[in-house]
């Protein structure tokens, strides 16, 4: 039976260059990223997928977000190279890698829109990678309508990511989340919360299919 | 068979009298107690209480917590007053209430502690509530440690309640928690954090048996 991995992270090579440029000293999660070797090392990414068989991973972004570390104009670039080098994956590797999942300037909401269309009109995105807020708004704020009217339009699905950082602390007297529980409970939690907002923003009645 | 509902609410009648002279106007989830009749009306809880069969009560306060909304002189007073008033329907109506769990006045470490005694020993309390914060603070905070070693030693529990407010935001750009997410998502995510910080302080190392 083949297994799809539907949710697994990789950086294309350029994206991963252009990111350790850019965001050398992303911290959170970041720190931890930059310790998974898998993520920007393809052969070792291979040996770990031979362990298992007939298996393949739509790949998609690891955090931090795009609009986390980079100003508006890197943004546009980083989300650019990572699809095209996602796309290129794809082509090279079909049969481990079957799809891959857009990423896009979320902070910039028309940037965003342009992207996702090239990501799926041109480079065969089976959908787009989106975080559970986009630099602390929520996914619901009127600005990111029209990328989930496009999705619904392509009858393609939305990845919804978690991603908050320690300065979401728990409690009201400490500045930072302790002991990782900004992401083990936290990241959870920040699901939960982005899909009620779009609950009640109206989304699912909006696109029943979404 | 016996169902007995250990973790019911009710304001004993003196310590509602003067809950709502301290504060008639608690918001968040006070708002909600003052509309459930059945939390200060023995009468209307016995109707609720005689449509199921054989169906008993351990009795503990509402929310809010008695140190969010009392400063510390009454939040004794009250603590003293509530526990009275439980003694008091636990003797009265033993075959509906068969036990009660203490209240104490959180936000002076000392003073629950000798609460915590006075309610055990003299009131036979079986246990007391703990919020999962004590006015903001982790209850795995130094100073409330003596009140789990009381616990320990008398081999009694304590009931944990999630405590947190629209002001705690689950997104950095809003300065509230909307849809009510803070309670309904809020809440177990509190209980988990402080359950987490329990058992980064070495509480369940120290109290194997708590």
């Amino acid at each position: 039976m083949r297994k799809i991995d539907v949710f697994n992270h990789i950086y294309p090579p350029a994206y991963h260059s252009r990111l350790m440029r850019v965001a050398p000293d992303y911290k959170d999660i970041g720190k931890r990223m930059r310790n998974i070797p898998m993520l920007a090392d393809l052969d070792v990414r291979f040996r770990v997928m031979d362990t298992f068989d007939d298996y393949q991973q739509v790949l998609s972004l690891p955090t931090p977000p795009i609009e986390v570390f980079a100003r508006r104009e890197d943004a546009i670039d980083l989300a650019q190279v990572a699809n095209d080098g996602m796309a290129e994956l794809v082509g090279k590797y079909p049969d481990r890698f079957p799809a891959f999942v857009a990423s896009l300037p979320l902070a910039d909401p028309d940037a965003a829109v342009r992207e996702l269309h090239r990501a799926v009109d041109q480079l065969d995105a089976r959908g787009f990678q989106i975080f559970s807020n986009i630099a602390g708004r929520p996914i619901s704020a009127p600005e990111f309508l029209p990328l989930f009217e496009a999705m619904a339009a392509y009858d393609l699905p939305i990845w919804l990511h978690p991603y908050r950082g320690a300065d979401m602390t728990d409690f009201k007297a400490e500045d930072r989340s302790q002991f990782e529980i900004w992401w083990t409970f936290g990241w959870p939690y920040d699901t939960s919360a982005a899909m009620a907002r779009l609950v009640f923003a109206g989304h699912f009645d909006r696109f029943p299919a979404l």
